[in-house]
C-alpha cells in the first residue's frame, strides 16, 4: 500500500481497484451532506461506476500530471483530496478535496491540505497553488484561509451542481509567500 | 475554405496544414510585439513548427472541444483567436486572442471576441464565458472591458513568460447578461 | 457555424453533434426516395445514429483528407456533399452528393459540385477529380454531365443497395480540363 | 513459414521482418524495369526501409483487410502480389502484382494472380475483382486478359510516376463469371 | 489459405474470422476431455465468443511476437498449437497445444510440436524452447518427451483450472542439444 | 512521496521522473559489480535513458499488473524491487530484485523481498509467488532460500547477458506455505 504520510494517523493513499468497495460504502454512507457540494454524487450508484474512475485517478497519476489520494484516518478511508491535473508551463496547479461528515472538525483536512501544498512546492518545485470553494461552503472556506491563501476573485457561476449554478471564491498561494510563512515540513 | 463570417471584411477560419507558411510568416514579422504577451513565439522557429499545432487545433475542434481559429481580414491572416477547451460538466469555456500588430487598432478584435462569445452562448448553449488578460496588457484588457465582461479576480503570477510570472485579470460574462445587453446578433 | 459559401442562398457546412437532429429528420423525411440510390439509409433509425457518423466526419476534415459537409440552403440542411478521402500520392480525389426530394430541380447540387471541384482543384491543388453514379440515376449523371466530365467507364456490380449491385458509370475531370473550361470562379 | 500454395514450384507467402533482407535485394537488383510501372521505388534505398512497409502489411492481413504476399519460385522470392484492401460493403476489392524481371515471361504472374481471385471469390466470397494496369504496360494488362476480366474503363492520369501521371486501363470481373469460366480449382 | 506444412496430410493454419464457426464446434464437440487441461473451455460458449480471439492471435502473427495456429489434418480443423509470445532479449519462447479427442493417438501432435521447435529455431533463430504440461495429464507429457526435451522443474500449482490448481512439469530444450539430435528437417 | 514501508529505515518507493538523476548516479557507480548480473546496465547510458523505463513502471503499477519501485534506505535510494506482471488467470507473480554495491550485506533485500511476498499474497491475494535467480548468483540465491522458498527447478540458459547465457534457478512459495510459517506481518 503506497501512501504519503502526513502525520501519525494520517496518511495519502493511491486508490487501487480493491478500493472500490470502500470507497462506495463511504460515498453512500454520507450522499446526503456530500451531494451538497459535490456534482458527481447521484452519478455514482453502485461499487462498480468507481472502478473506471480509480484507473482514471492511477492514469493521472501515471502521467506526472498530479494525482487525486484517499485520506486514511487511523487506516479508515476518510474522503479524498488531490491535484486537478498540473500546468507544467505555467507551474501551478489547483487542489481539490471532500470529507465524509463523521471526519470533520478535527483538523484532519487542515493537515492533508498542508501536505498536499508542501507537495507542490517541494516535489513538484511549482510555483502557484490554487484551491476553489463554493462561496457558501463555509467548512470549505475555512482551509485555504487557514493556511494563509489570497482571496483572489470570485468566479460566478462557476460550478454547476445538479439543478443549478453557484459562485465559487479562488483562492491562490505562491512558492515564495508559502516560504515565507515557515509553512514547509 | 470554411469560414465563420464575422462582418463583411473580417471572418474567422479553421487553419489547414497549407496555412502554415503565412501563420509563419505574420507571427515572424511582429516578434518583438507579440512576445510581450505570448509565452510560445520563441518556440516556434520556422514554418515546419506550426504542423503539428495546427494538426492538435483541428482536432481539438473535430472532438467537440472548441477551436482555435485565424483571423482573416480582408482575406490577410491577422490574428488569431478562439476557446481553450469547453468544459460541458459547468457550462462554461475562456476564450483567448491575438493580433499582428499592424491590424491593432481598427476594432478588429472587439468585433472577433464579440462574435466568439455569440458563438459560445447561441451555438455551444454554455452558461459563462472566461476571458484572462495580463494585467499591463492595456489592448487586451480593453476587449473584456467594452464587451460588458464583469472584472472578478486577479490571477497572482498566473503566467509565465519566458523569465517571469505576471498577474492575470479575470473577466467572466453569463448568457444572461449578455442577452439583457442584446449583445446577440 | 464553420460555412464556405458557394452562392448568396447557397453554402456548405461542417456537422457538428447538434445537427444530428436536423440530418436526422432530413432523412428521415425522405426516406424513400433516398433509398433507392443510397447504400446507409436504412440502417440510420434514430437520432442518435448520426452521433458516431457525425464525429467520423469531423476526424476525416481534421486528417487533411478531405471532408463532408451538410448543404445549406436558405439556411436549412438540404442535402450532403464532400468528397471520399483524397489520393495524395496520385493527386486525385472522388465526389459524393445528395439531396432530399423537395430541393431538387432547382441547379443547387451543380452549383455545390462545381464549388466542391474548384475546392480540390485550388486549395487541394488536386490533378484530377472523380464521380460515380448509379447508370439508373439520371438526375445524379447529371451533375458530372453538365460540368464537363468526361464518362470514362463503366464499374459493373460496382454498389451494393440493400438486396442488389448495380452498375456505376465512372466519370473523370483534370485539373487543365477544368482550367480550359474556365469553370474556375 | 505460412504459405499459400499455387502450384508444384509456385507460392505465396506473408513476408515477417526477417525478409526484409531478400526483398531489398530484389528490388534493387531491377531498379530500372520496376520503377518504369511502380512508383515507390525510388524511396527504397535500403534494407531497414522495408521494415515498416512489412508490419504495415502484417497488420493489414491482421485485419481482415485482405493481404499483400512475397511470390515464392522454386522458394526464391520472385515478386509480390495482392489485394489493396477490401470493400466489404460492396463485397469487392482490387488486385496488385509485379515480378523481378527474370521472373518474367514463364506465367508466373497469370497462375498466381488465378490463385488471389480465387482466394477473393472462396474465401472472402466476394462478388467483384479490379485489376487497374498502366495503360502501356503491356505485360501487366495481359494478365487480366488471359484470365477473363472485362475491359470496364480508362482512368485518365489515374496514377503518378515520380514525374508525370499515366492513364490505368480498369478491368473487372465478377463472381458468376469467373464460375462460369470453370476457372475455380 | 496461409498454411505451415508439417507432412501430406498434415498442416497449421493461420485462423480467420471465418474459422470461428469451425472452431467452436470442434471445442463444443469435446468440452467434457478438453476441459480437464484448458482452463477456457468453459467461457466459450458460442461462436461470437471466438471472434476477439482470433483477432488477437492475428494481432500476435503480425506483431513478430510467435502465433497460434489450427492444425488442419485431411483439411479439418483439429485442435491448436502456436508460441506464447517470444521473448527477444532471452532468445526463448514457449509451445503450446492441444487436440480434439478423436485424433488422438495418431501421432499427430508430435509432428506439429516437432514443426514448430524447427520453426523457433530455424526461422526465428532462438536458443531456447520451453513446454509445460500438467503433471498428470500423461498424453501431454509424452510429447516434450518423445522429442528430447529434458525435464527441468516442476512449478508447483501453476496453473488454475476452474476450482484447482494443478501442478506442471517445465520442459525445455536448446537449439544446440535440437541440433545434435538431428531433429531438424 | 508515495511509499510502502518495510521498517524504520527501510521503505519502497513508486519513482518518478524526478528520480531518473539519483537513478542514474546509483546504477552508474557500480556498473561493473550491476552488469555481472542485469542484462540493461550497459544499455543505460544517461540520466534521459530512465525516462522512458519510469513511465513504463508507472504505467505498470496504473494497470494493476503489478510495480517496480525504489528501495530508499535512510532516504537514499540503494536499489529497485517488484513485480514482472501478475499473471491473475493463475493467480501469480515473479518477483526480481537488485542492490547497489554499498548497500549489500546489511540484510535490506531479505526485508524488502519479504515485504513484496506479503504484498502479494495480502493485498494482491495471489497464490503463487516466483524468484528467478542466476545459478551462480550466491546473494541472490540467498534471498528465497533465507525466506523458505522451495527450489522448483533449473531452467538452462535462461537469460542472456550481452554475450553468454546462463542457467537461472527457479524458486516458488504458495499463500498456503507463507501463512504455515507465519512470515506475514
Amino acid at each position: 500500500m503506497f501512501t504519503l504520510n502526513v502525520d501519525t494517523d494520517l496518511s495519502l493513499k493511491l486508490l487501487e481497484k480493491e478500493d472500490a468497495k470502500e470507497l462506495f460504502a463511504l460515498v453512500d454512507g454520507s450522499r446526503d451532506s456530500l451531494r451538497r457540494w459535490l456534482p458527481w454524487v447521484d452519478s455514482m450508484k453502485q461499487e462498480k461506476d468507481y472502478e473506471p474512475v480509480i484507473e482514471m485517478w492511477l492514469k493521472q497519476s501515471a502521467s506526472h500530471d498530479g494525482f487525486q489520494a484517499g485520506i486514511l484516518y487511523k487506516n479508515k478511508l476518510a474522503g479524498m483530496a488531490g491535484f486537478h491535473g498540473i500546468d507544467w508551463s505555467n507551474q501551478k496547479t489547483s487542489i481539490g478535496y471532500w470529507l465524509s461528515e463523521k471526519y470533520q472538525g478535527y483538523g484532519v483536512m487542515t493537515k492533508v491540505v498542508k501536505a498536499l501544498v508542501n507537495y507542490a512546492f517541494e516535489n513538484y518545485k511549482l510555483n502557484r497553488v490554487e484551491i476553489q470553494c463554493g462561496v457558501d461552503n463555509q467548512k470549505s472556506n475555512g482551509i485555504p484561509k487557514r493556511l494563509g491563501f489570497k482571496q483572489e476573485g470570485m468566479i460566478r457561476d462557476g460550478e454547476f451542481l445538479y439543478d443549478h449554478y453557484h459562485d465559487c471564491v479562488l483562492y491562490g498561494i505562491l512558492s515564495r509567500e508559502w516560504e515565507a510563512k515557515g509553512q514547509t515540513k
